[in-house]
């Protein structure tokens, strides 16, 4: 019997897990989880915290007894010390320090990502937050519950920092939310980050750009949150969010490869440089299928198709990650952000001549009640007309997350800006018009480019 | 100065017309509208009638002004009789009867389609309409305002059949609709239109199923609606919407070879077998890209694209018609229907092995308030893997419609089922899952082919 162990509960881990027992009934599977809480939907947090979702418990994209009923063995509250290749163990150690080791045939190593600790002094202080796990959860939960904060500092403007300012404001919270560029939202051109920072600001939040965070400090019962430029704010609590790294403690005694950020490198397969380990998810560096290289790249989408490739590989699969393209969406209050592909400071390296159009259209016929204004933005690559991105943002109700979807599955493909032109998409007054947004923008960057070479 | 003649002022024609100017600004283009109502949306015909459009002139996509401020020349109230190819020439006359004749270098026919005319009795009698043109529309509102019907029978329960139930409804008018196969929307499988059933049923539309309609006979100020099965309705008002098709009177005196239902015959460069006519739109048959062959497919988006083909080939383009895949989308109250490329049934004649599966799933994760069950029928090819078709049905808010455009998207690239699995798609809780609604039915469509060849 073949014993495939491993390493993280998560999106990437769980995926593996059920793809090789899915694959193969008789391999014996046991998952290592740190917590108690495997196969949780860490994105959804936001939406208990701001209340919207009442128990925790509906967190869980399957709960531990649906796992297990697959055949999967599940070892909570254990985390992996050391890797020997040599000997095929794992050094395993529970909440009482008691060690075991486990022995495999083939191990995948899912351990995700960590919050960065930015360099700010004070972040130890009692209402001060870090938020990633469901143990970090339950402390601002508790927190919230017991000392009804009535305002917030949230230092980072990125994906978890606007989900928790849409999340607090919802709880009743007055919310500000302190980010270092000039807009919100850096993985968005700064033109969609404004709009963001309009919807931000609509709804009460107090945006500061263009301030980095140095200290916080405790005064009475409340903290003092100071940064460059003088800023000064006092407010009852602190959450903290400037983005991920690398949970990757296991791979140097492994002997595994890091790379950028210090992910763990892999090739397609999500096979390590080691005999057989795999490795998926948040911890590893990621094919980007655009750029032709290896990102990080950390994103719940890539970690469930990396694990299950990983699963499916680990039973002796042939499987290869088709690659990412960075597709995102996040909704903030009313608005969807959405992006797909390349923008063109990421499309630079002389391999790409990244062109950017913007434009606004309507979500269907404007004649039709309810219609919302679509912002756009396509990136093509001017030498040959091939479609490179897209980012768009609306209302959430104005189809925005799968009309980027439709640009993904073009850019999967390679197509050309132009090309989009011959999709036969779907229409009707009240959702579309006869060319759909995505197209309409298409003719945007084309006619553009006619204009500028004529 | 080449001499564009266009005969049609609707989707096709006017989009030729556009595209033509676009490319070459000094081709002479003259379009002959039949009515007064160029570039109208008349798939937002059903949205005037229910009110929710309350001026007529917003369903203009582009208004007369607008397009002749193009430099394009509008014949307005001017029908085309004949075409002379010998003469290149075409006689018009004006709604006074008075002749005339226009030369042309090239010419293109866009003269769309008509509703059929089933064979029902007392189809003239006032209070009886069809619907398709804006003259149609105009004379069915003013009987809704100078008699306002308290009840209406819809005969057909196709697209317009079931928008007009909804608009009507709206209106406050007691629904009949009769549909004479076992379920409405033919154009999707039973067990959907069962769903679009259950809809109009909690909307107090009384669907009729099964029935025939065989007369229609005055009685006093009312309509009595007979039909197979001993069905009578006693009734203020009568639609009859049961199907179009192409308006191709022109047709044989020019020479212009037509094939399916009597639609024109082209190429996929829209040229038909005439020198220098091309012809677009609901009168054609159109190339079927997964099909390989000609079809009656007559739809607003596919006569957009191809007189926008049309329109860039008579003024010395190349461009050719990548062909339609039946993408279509209607809303019926809260529901969207949609679909793309094949059903079983259409996948007929030894090229498919074609196998559907049928699954629900919820457009977002369903913690997340809101979430709407989603229904989706996935049609592959048993075969090779490959990707035949798609069917959705569900919320319109639950981004039903470009859902299928993602699989409208794989289809045009002929992409396999498994390989939807692939795709970056993008998520965040409010607005999908890890793997989006149309990955799941992938997944469940390759479980279905594994166990059923285990």
């Amino acid at each position: 019997m073949t014993h495939l162990l491993i390493i993280g509960g998560s999106d990437a881990g769980i995926s593996a897990a059920l793809r090789a027992k899915e694959l193969d009934s008789k391999v014996d599977v046991t998952v290592v989880v740190a917590d108690s809480f495997p196969n949780y939907s860490i994105c959804g947090i936001p939406f208990y915290l701001s209340g919207e979702v009442p128990d925790w418990r509906n967190l869980a994209h399957r709960t531990a007894e649906e796992i297990t009923q697959t055949g999967i063995n599940l070892l909570l509250n254990h985390t992996a010390q050391t890797v020997y290749p040599a000997k095929k163990s794992v050094e395993i150690v529970d909440q009482q320090g008691q060690v075991q080791w486990l022995t495999y045939d083939k191990l995948i190593v899912a351990t995700g990502a960590v919050p960065v600790k930015p360099a700010i002094e004070g972040l130890e202080l009692p209402g001060v937050f870090l938020l990633h796990s469901m143990e970090d959860t339950f402390a601002v939960h508790q927190h919230l519950t017991n000392h009804a904060p009535q305002s917030v500092v949230i230092v980072g403007g990125g994906y978890i920092g606007l989900e928790m300012a849409d999340a607090l404001t919802h709880r009743g919270i007055a919310v500000t939310l302190v980010e270092h560029s000039a807009t919100v939202m850096k993985t968005v051109d700064p033109s969609l980050g404004q709009v963001i920072g309009e919807e931000l600001r609509r709804h009460n939040v107090e945006v500061i750009n263009r301030v980095e965070i140095e200290t916080i400090e405790q005064k009475g019962t409340q903290l003092i949150v100071s940064g460059t430029g003088g800023f000064h704010k006092t407010t009852d609590m602190v959450l903290v969010a400037v983005g991920v790294r690398p949970l990757t403690d296991l791979a140097p005694e492994a002997g595994l490869k890091t790379g950028q950020r210090g992910a763990i490198q892999v090739n397609r397969k999500m096979e390590t440089n080691v005999p057989d380990i795999y490795a998926a998810g948040d911890c590893v560096e990621t094919w980007h299928r655009l750029l032709n290289e290896y990102t990080y790249l950390p994103l719940g989408t890539t970690a469930h198709k990396q694990g299950r490739i990983a699963g499916e590989n680990a039973v002796g699969g042939e499987q290869e990650f088709a690659g990412s393209l960075g597709t995102q969406v996040v909704k903030i209050f009313d608005l969807a952000v959405a992006r797909t592909g390349l923008r063109d400071a990421e499309a630079q390296g002389g391999r790409f001549n990244a062109v950017t159009v913007e434009m606004d259209a309507w979500d269907h016929k404007v004649y039709y009640p309810g219609a919302h204004k679509l912002r756009i933005r396509i990136t093509g690559d001017a030498q040959n007309g091939r479609l490179l991105g897209a980012q768009m943002v609306g209302h959430y109700q104005g189809e925005v997350a799968k009309r980027i979807d439709i640009f993904a599955t073009a850019l999967f493909h390679g197509m050309n800006v132009d090309e989009l032109n011959e999709l036969d998409l779907s229409y009707t007054p009240p959702l579309s018009s006869p060319w759909d947004p995505v197209q309409m923008s298409a003719q945007a960057w084309v006619k553009q480019q006619i204009k500028y070479h004529s």
